[in-house]
């Protein structure tokens, strides 16, 4: 196997150096983008020749697995007696409450363990917050239109495919390599690039033929209209950090005034996605669970590090991509000693991350985390590493987790003029030379009469560096103009001057640096769908889901072995001491045999079994057996025992080795009653 | 205080029974429902008498409790550094864990107590379905706009403030009469109507004097559109119901086929106000639960209705409300059987609701349920009841639960075509008689190619009655023609014939009935705020919340008396008790004083707190303190129990009585060492 990957390894590592040669000879941003794209295309070329040459033996039948999840409803195409929305799913009974304990174990995982801050903010968002934050400009992808029917395609997607056909047509072998020259670039191409390309090579519409629109922008919020005035655009968030961010100083008051400290949000987002497809991995309405720790910059150093040193992750360095290797299990604590991780706050978090992910039941070997490339980060972020997981769709990103530097802070400060910072007491009061501008009030309010509030408040906010060159200016020219809210002001120099003074500070103020974690809840349930989904040995016709207990959507069935009405009230004593006891249960009392039962019960993940059988009603004391799921074995207890030990199971405190090795096995009904 | 409610309640009676006249001779409906606008009048007259009558003692203080949740940010405006949006609310870490833990409540309340099918569908809605539940012609409010600066007001409030301030001016005490008359009738104006009475009253812009614009008609629900293509209007739900109708089959399904059976959704609702008012009784965007119970029609008695029979509840019965009567007290078994309310499993419902509202703080004293007029009543409701709690604002709507009988599923099944039906088994097969279309399907394919398809699915859903009469369309005219998806259709003899034949039944199909309790979160959240919010005797500026164990924010305070180091191992070891036993708590290590501390963890309602004193630190073994919320009454206890202790007392396995008479009752730092 490594024979044949040497050669696509050493391509990757060649067009690594390249790109770092580049850089240091200082190329132009285009070459170097260029060449960053080609280093990225040859990566992916590898990974997929490494997933193609893996063992099969763990491959998921995902057409069996999607059919037991639609016909069990776990969930399913939303409005689909109108038609159905694509991107749009709803969650039935099993879907929703495998989602909710997921839920509730992230909060446990999370919020209880660190004491994270949760908050609630409202979806509807608007406009100039979005602006702030870069999504009204940025968060947008290229769409082409069918001229005639209106029909919408993504860009790059449909130019790909209509390359691919090209070079799959032997005729054109000729231009192959320029066509796999443009896939490649294709992230790169801007708007008129990306025209010139489909006038090039006659893209048409893919279901009409008919001639498409020159790409246009396409934001992928969606957008209303806030109140009836219809002056207040606002639109549906596209994640739920901004909350957190505008909610800052109120967070940190509450925290009373100490850093560190996190905020976290669960909720619903939305992404307009111009063709969604693959199911619960791209869709238009999604839940996440995102945590934002701040924490001042000199200080990034997480006390509990320790907790998670010791833990071997795959990791897939930035270097290593780069070079071509694979992903490499790490001990943590030499990951962030040896500086592959940036702090040991991102690296505790990707820790917390991994155990939080096997937990609710990814699979060890399915699951790592790789660095962002220097190219790919956002300018701000000085470090991201995003937790992925191996489907049959490849490695899906399902977390990812960000040191942000105090870009969203600043952002929003310089935005709405409102200091996001914290203060810090200083050791020793300490004395700092201080430049600032000093209003004339009188003259700025006679020139600018009800602005001169703007020219104030923009005065108190200036820089060091910005006053120095603006007293140059007064000085040189006798004037100097900023703008405010879309006004230009020119002060003069009997409006304003410049004051240096000396002052002790006791406290400083710092500008909290953010470390976020953001899960997307949509992706890893469908990744525990996947890691979890079984085959019974010997008949392929049973499948079920072997979810952990904490997360199953019932902790037990309870099963009467016949209708008669002697086995009601042992289900209905069964049922109301299983709800006293918190457990979810679900009961089935049709007329279906038993080891159909079992089998629809598997289907469901339902992590337990319990069977009322004539012995539970003819002799006392009164039994029942007990099943686990995985490993089909039972055991015989008293009918009052049973909740508290399904309870106990469902919250870790006992073991399923445990119960077997107090109770009496039993091997009666599924063997002998099996259809 | 009855002899001065006698002659409302007498105006009451009359108008009441003015409407039964009417209504008895036939009366057209506009006298009808102008009859009925004045019955409602005369009863807000005197319930606020009632109100205004009642004794003080127990009247929040609305103020102080406001600047409590703000400054301990239970909730607070959205975007409040960029100026806010009104409507729109944010839920700080108090507040969403309160929140959190209502919902909990609830899920354990009705969904596991029920075996209740919890869906979760998304919030983006396609406008066909929204046309079909009546929600895009109908939900809609009046607005009148400034003509030049284009500001909204909602007409209704805008008429009414307008004409009270007339009638403060004693110039027109003469046509005062006639402008209560129109306060009165304000709910019952058309379009024409209101836009006359602006113009007759000379109505201006409150805010600059100009003049309004005619009033419009507002949809109330934020509009949006889905994918890239601009042709799929979508909005945002206006409430979750929509989506469990829309599942039902799947449901049914999921549930074997059989009723009766319960859906419940968790989840946002949008509703774009006016002009929204009143903190979190009036918002954009809120949380709702709902249930929608399927049952058979034949089949309304709910088995377990004598777990609450015995109840004691307020109720406001119809009858009592237009005879001028009070809510009154009433056995719930009573209310069943007297036919107050319509049966039992709405009774079983409203007893279930009251248990839970009690659960989570609300007071006894302050809970009614008010039984829905007729004339009050959506067209296909049979029975409904508002749980209603009293506050600051009066009376308010918290829960709605309503009869809805088949109107939902019956709506959808004409808009879609898709059967929404149960099958019942009959308990002897049936032979029926069956006439339906034969069509000949060579003939139609000819006739209309592609679309003999939609000819054919039209045929098999006709009715007998619809069959009857185009049969004889047939033998008259030799044809008939019918629409479907916008298009015209004439059938021909050649192409269809009815056809009679018996058929031997062993199922009958049902369209089931809809149980429907809707619960708004925001506002029972909001109740529990106002009903559990006290003040410290004696002492004004200590106000606290007393919310059950159940849903406090936070289950226990941990307080360390000083801030010297070994006291941080308690502190820990405390924290990690409970992390692991699941209790929520916060650590307030800081330097106030311990009566400054227990005050500000009242302040947002924690329920316990556990002091570690010197004598924790210095003697063995090991014991703290801990208090309780309400009564400030401590004991002392092995730090080791204590843990144990709080969870007990969260989960409602032991009581404080308990505590208090196995442990030793401490009387130490708070009275010493208070401010």
């Amino acid at each position: 196997m490594e024979q044949v990957l040497a050669p696509l390894r050493e391509a990757v590592r060649e067009q690594g150096d390249l790109v770092h040669q580049l850089k240091e000879e200082g190329a132009s941003e285009h070459e170097v983008s260029k060449a960053v794209a080609e280093l990225k295309a040859r990566k992916k070329i590898l990974e997929a020749k490494e997933l193609a040459l893996q063992p099969k033996d763990d491959a998921v039948d995902r057409v069996k697995m999607e059919d037991t999840l639609k016909r069990r409803f776990f969930y399913d195409q939303a409005f689909a007696i109108y038609g159905g929305v694509s991107g749009l799913y709803d969650f039935g009974p099993v879907g929703c409450a495998l989602k909710n304990n997921i839920l509730q174990v992230w909060r446990q995982h999370f919020i209880q363990e660190e004491q994270i801050l949760e908050i609630d903010c409202t979806m509807l968002t608007p406009e100039p917050v979005l602006k702030t934050s870069g999504h009204v400009d940025k968060f947008a992808d290229y769409m082409v239109k069918d001229a005639k029917t209106g029909e919408c395609y993504r860009a790059d997607h449909l130019l790909k495919a209509h390359l691919k056909k090209l070079m799959s047509d032997e005729k054109c072998s000729a231009e192959v390599n320029e066509m796999e020259d443009v896939i490649t670039q294709m992230d790169n191409y801007t708007q008129q690039e990306l025209a010139d390309l489909f006038v090039k090579y006659s893209v048409k519409s893919p279901s009409t033929g008919n001639d498409l629109t020159p790409p246009i922008s396409f934001n992928l919020m969606f957008q209303t209209s806030i109140g009836p005035g219809g002056n207040m655009p606002g639109y549906l968030r596209p994640e739920t950090a901004q909350g957190m961010f505008l909610n800052f100083k109120r967070l940190l008051e509450f925290n009373q005034g100490k850093l560190p400290f996190a905020a976290a949000q669960i909720g619903n987002s939305f992404r307009n996605e111009i063709s969604p497809r693959s199911g619960l991995i791209r869709v238009r309405e999604f839940t996440m669970a995102e945590i934002e720790h701040f924490v001042d910059p000199n200080e990034k150093v997480h006390p509990k590090f320790s907790n998670v040193a010791d833990l071997e992750i795959m990791l897939f360095s930035s270097k290593a991509q780069t070079s071509g290797q694979s992903a490499q299990i790490m001990r943590l604590g030499d990951a962030v000693e040896q500086g592959v991780i940036n702090n040991s706050v991102l690296g505790y978090f990707i820790g917390r991350i991994y155990l939080y992910l096997l937990k609710v039941g990814l699979s060890k070997d399915k699951v790592r985390f790789r660095q962002h490339m220097e190219n790919e980060m956002a300018h701000y972020a000085c470090d991201c590493w995003d937790a992925e997981s191996k489907t049959s769709y490849g490695w899906i990103e399902i977390v990812g987790c960000a040191d942000r530097s105090c870009y969203d802070l600043s952002c929003h400060s310089r935005a709405t003029k409102v200091p996001l910072v914290a203060e810090k007491p200083l050791k020793e009061p300490k004395v700092v030379n201080v430049v600032q501008f000093e209003p004339n009030k009188g003259a700025i309010g006679v020139a600018y009469k009800k602005d001169a509030k703007l020219v104030l408040e923009y005065l108190a906010t200036c820089d060091e560096c910005y006053i120095n060159d603006q007293e140059k200016l007064l000085s040189d020219t006798g004037e100097f103009s900023f703008e405010s809210e879309g006004k230009t002001f020119t002060l003069t120099k009997d409006m304003v001057s410049v004051k240096r003074l000396q002052k002790t500070l006791h406290v400083e103020e710092i500008v909290p640096n953010v470390i976020e974690p953001s899960f997307g809840m949509g992706r890893i349930m469908y990744s525990i769908f996947e890691h979890s989904f079984r085959i019974r040995q010997g008949d392929e016709q049973r499948t079920y889901f072997s979810f952990p207990v904490s997360v199953a959507p019932y902790k037990c069935s309870i099963l009467p072995l016949s209708q008669n009405q002697e086995f009601m009230p042992f289900v209905s004593q069964l049922s109301e001491a299983m709800t006293k006891n918190g457990v979810t249960h679900k009961v089935d009392d049709s007329s279906g045999s038993i080891g159909r039962r079992y089998a629809r019960s598997d289907e469901i993940g339902v992590a337990f079994g319990i069977t009322i059988d004539f012995d539970t009603v003819n002799k006392t004391p009164h039994t029942a057996t007990l099943r686990d799921r995985d490993s089909m074995r039972q055991i015989r207890a008293e009918v009052t025992e049973l909740p508290g030990m399904v309870r106990d199971l469902a919250n870790g405190t006992l073991t399923w080795a445990e119960v077997e090795s107090k109770c009496p096995i039993f091997e009666g009904q599924e063997t002998s009653k099996k259809e």
